[in-house]
């Protein structure tokens, strides 16, 4: 048996990262768009092509997949693959990414931290957000749930919105911030980036009541925090590029009667 | 200075762990719960006095909680206590507490694949579990969002149940599970828990519905690890203690009511 000629062999680590989402939407695949595009890490997008990505998704979610001889089977994108490696989960693949492109560190409590605050972010706002406009169920359409949705939106902005605001506010106001405007330690990390996509939407699906929460002065450090991302050169580059989507059918929505009295 | 005595030095990985949950019923901290239980590992549990319970949990959640001096302030509880570590987020504790107490790997790819499964079960069929008896708002009771509920739990009867058990059966069938009755590898993971308490939770909440899916069939190895579990010799000696709590008005509700046509 012949060596293995070194410069063939592909670790994971110099493996191409590639990510399987939906085409079209930004959905749950922007979190892990702008980790890539901040750390300057190269990655494809199989979502820039549309039939590709349809045909991506559709293979990844089909009922018969039982995943390959590596990884067991995914239920919903986004996706990431990595050499052999196929994770799904969004804050699973950031929690994979993250450290591996400079925006976490490796080890030790900040991993447990900052896991903590995404998940709290993803799992609370992102999501609830989401059942605003879809409280019965996912497989009926909105106008098929109408009614239902205006409810749970007056209770999302009267009391969710500024339970996830205020959340957000005292991380920037805990010791373990430290300098700058980041929610966790000296530098930016992926946790910033989790937060500015998450307050971008929710800016998109309810504008007149996250202007609102800005006005009250109460979660400055969350807003000042919000433009500091917008600002990072790597991810004002990406935002005005078209490799970002344009909000439409996904998670954020805009349907104005949800922010009617 | 004088040199720190080496015996009196703790070191985050002999700290006691401690439990913070809300006392009287099971909910996401049954997940902690059971895992500690099937590892033999000690741990305080604060629910166990329903006073020093209250108070660790409304310290907890307190709306002017900016964490210590080593942690973010936390959301909700669980929350899980070592050392100086504080962390909140069922998945995120698991992810901690796991490789450590020898039931899931410290490296490497299976971590994350663990965690995708986890995360899966607990985003899908255990959240979306909760929301069929409080699909308007958390802060309603259920008698006033009823209708609401009757018309989410069809759909999650007919559409979301079998999704989330063809899901973990699919896990089962692939090639990553290995041998025996478990989702990953060849021996019990906190994956395989976490199954056990979802599936628990759901047959007491919907009992119609999962043994429906019981007769159906086509789920026989997730009902077989279910059994599996509750046969280990610690989760059964658990399953049996007074550190047990009893369902009641947690996530796992039983309203007969949700299950009628």
């Amino acid at each position: 048996m012949s060596q293995p000629d070194p410069k063939r062999v592909k670790t994971d680590d110099d493996a191409p990262y590639e990510l399987i989402y939906w085409p079209v939407i930004p959905g749950r695949g922007e979190f892990v768009r702008l980790v890539f595009e901040e750390a300057g890490v190269p990655y494809s997008d199989v979502a820039q092509n549309i039939e590709k990505g349809m045909n991506a998704v559709s293979s990844l979610t089909a009922t018969d997949n039982i995943g390959d001889e590596h990884n067991p089977p995914a239920l919903a994108p986004p996706a990431l693959k990595h050499g052999d490696l196929l994770i799904s989960q969004t804050p699973n693949i950031l929690l994979y990414v993250a450290p591996r492109v400079g925006l976490a560190p490796k080890e030790g409590n900040g991993v447990y931290h900052l896991n903590e605050i995404v998940l709290t972010i993803l799992d609370g706002l992102v999501n609830e957000l989401h059942d605003t406009h879809h409280p019965i169920a996912i497989s009926l359409y909105y106008e098929d749930q109408k009614e239902e949705s205006k409810k749970k939106s007056q209770y999302f902005i009267k009391e969710r919105l500024p339970k996830y605001f205020k959340y957000m506010q005292r991380v920037l106001d805990a010791k373990t911030s430290g300098e700058g405007p980041w929610l966790y330690g000296d530098s930016l990390t992926y946790a910033d980036l989790v937060l500015f996509q998450a307050v971008d939407g929710t800016k998109f699906a309810f504008p007149k009541s996250t202007e609102a929460l800005k006005k009250s002065g109460e979660y400055d450090g969350v807003f000042k925090l919000y433009d500091a991302v917008k600002e990072r050169p790597n991810i004002s580059k990406y935002l005005q590029s078209d490799r970002r989507r344009k909000y439409s059918e996904g998670i954020w929505r805009y349907y104005p009667e949800l922010e009617e009295e």
